[in-house]
């Protein structure tokens, strides 16, 4: 027998009360029963997502909806700055690319956050750009950017600001309405606490706009038809309807904890992790580090892929991988969506015992008390 | 209490291994143990679809497998031929005319199934079409085209047949392969006996060529891409890992039977359906029925929607509504996927007991006992 953790950055863990509810029986989808979970999952995500523009939600990956949130607002030939932070930052190039709109990069060295002058300077030497796309924590990197101060610039502009928030929503500040964000790109498998399957956008009116004037191809992706179905709180296609009745289960309990308190949690668990990492004498890769994950940069001379899969097998942990090319550099510890102080303490202690194993200069315990010292001290 | 009982096309009830699958903690994608369960998967479906070409997996209703047989092998202003013999055979000239192909429609009546002769004229007319697009069965009608003889047709000239085998796939027999289908389009909520959010492509050699040299613009349902990924067991984005969990069980459970065996399940419950119907005093919708699912006409003066929601409110029975303009003409009873002898009892059952309470001239316990006969004399 070996008892299993999971603390990689997405797909997260479930609540039980959402993973049991997706061993009931199917039910149908075209009923006033569905349509009214429906209705009651469409109004959390607002919640969530903290705006009052529909939230459409989408049968795909997150990426499905990175795409959406290209091919609903640009054509052929349009413009777009995109912020190349990290692994997920680059796939918003790759899809626009794939799509035929010019990218202009914002190239950042992995591991820093964009910073607001440089948005605004290439909108300055850009002045035809229709959008800009970013990553809000970049699940690559464990960076979080400040999309705040991206949404005073972008909104000064004609320009739409998109973000991927697929590892960030839920676990940081975030008011999409207030900020000046016009598309908010979301998953289900990260703080919304069910399986992947379903995606999500919020989008502006100031975006709503740009799309209903855009005459690209699209039909699976297409956000107005979407909207259009919403209105009366009817999927247009066959809903991932046992991943929607599970959702509405996970944001009962976000609902019920309230979303400052869910943000609270996760300020706290990021502190406390990056805490215990520095304890250790460990080095964070993030610049300006995200609450949901932790990047942490493992000693010289020791594989963070090593360090990865002793966790595994010898401990039945399971946390992220460095992408690409720091995937020999770093590990990532996830603390994010159903997550509370003890997955912290267990991913601390793990990282500890397996470091000490592979005979870096450590001391066991550290990390772990300095996690808990943020613990007891915290309101 | 009201006990419920799902007999719609789709989605279909769902195995108990299955569900309960589905209830189990979330486990890690980039792993040993899920590329172990994704290629059990893969190979499965091969079966299934009786091909030896890979299948490709995606995260997306149906209908986003229909929009991958379009735009990884049409470019604007190519031409296909579509069979339009009900509701969801115009969702294929709707993707197309999304992405700016030019239709030929072959316009049925719906309920009829479509000649052989009226696929070779149309290819003959427009030589310079690139492919024909129609269902196999069509759910909305409940009408099973003959694919095999469209197959003959097709497979003479340069053009590519893909067929739409959401509701037909493992219900009858179907050999891509051996009968000149180029891709076969499914979806999980039906004979694969999982919930909603999975969709599914088997795509020949003759058709992967075109794809090849297709350049138009695809991301998110780059089937060359999926391709690639799978060859090391690899999904491209993050799975739905928890349905494809679940469909191994499913998988499971059709190899054990055999998929000659589950084609005469589905035969012999088709079979019933109809000589229960025809006892009955109804007529079939479809001119060519097909053995997973049963549109009956209602009798004259008799609201087919309010039987619907008379099944549905009286006697907890969710059935299939007629689609569009024939949903006051037509219910459609499934025994799809998960389904048995006594799944078409219950259904026939139910519309005995409901047509008579609203004043049908009929002999209530015919249909049963018609059905009963085939089962008793069935081998």
């Amino acid at each position: 027998m070996k008892k299993k953790y999971l603390l990689a950055p997405g797909p997260t863990p479930v609540p039980e009360v959402a993973l049991l509810d997706m061993a009931r029986p199917i039910f149908h989808h075209r009923t006033d029963e569905f349509r009214e979970v429906f209705k009651r999952v469409s109004e959390g995500l607002k919640y969530v997502f903290q705006t009052t523009s529909p939230v459409i939600t989408q049968v795909s990956s997150g990426s499905g909806a990175m795409e959406a949130s290209v091919v609903n607002l640009l054509s052929p030939k349009d413009k777009a700055i995109v912020v190349e932070a990290g692994y997920f930052g680059v796939r918003f190039s790759e899809i626009c690319r794939a799509y035929e709109v010019e990218v202009v990069p914002i190239v950042l060295t992995w591991g820093e956050a964009v910073d607001a002058a440089a948005v605004r300077q290439a909108l300055r030497e850009n002045p035809d750009a229709k959008a800009v796309y970013t990553t809000f924590c970049e699940t690559s990197t464990g960076v979080v950017h400040d999309v705040r101060a991206l949404g005073e610039v972008v909104r000064k502009t004609e320009a739409l600001l998109v973000i991927d928030a697929i590892s960030g929503l839920g676990t940081m500040e975030l008011r999409p309405d207030d900020w000046g964000i016009d598309i908010v790109v979301a998953g289900s498998q990260k703080a919304l606490m069910i399986p992947p399957g379903l995606s999500f956008l919020s989008v502006s009116d100031k975006a709503w706009k740009v799309i209903e004037a855009n005459k690209s191809p699209v039909y699976y992706f297409d956000l107005l038809a979407a909207r259009e179905r919403l209105e009366s709180w009817n999927s247009r296609f066959t809903p991932a309807l046992t991943l929607v009745a599970a959702l509405d289960k996970s944001l009962g309990l976000i609902k019920e904890e309230g979303i400052e308190n869910v943000w609270a949690r996760h300020r706290m668990l990021g502190r406390a992790c990056r805490a215990g990492a520095k304890a250790l004498g460990l080095e964070l890769f993030a610049k300006r580090p995200a609450d949901g994950l932790t990047a942490v940069i493992m000693p010289e001379g020791i594989d963070a892929y090593e360090v990865y899969e002793r966790l595994l097998k010898d401990y039945g942990v399971t946390v992220g991988t460095g992408h690409a090319k720091i995937r020999n550099r770093v590990i990532r510890l996830a603390h994010l969506g159903y997550a509370g102080r003890f997955d912290v303490i267990l991913g601390l202690s793990a990282v500890e015992m397996v470091l000490k194993e592979m005979g870096a200069d450590i001391e066991v315990g550290r990390g772990v008390a300095a996690a808990e010292e943020v613990f007891v001290t915290a309101d």
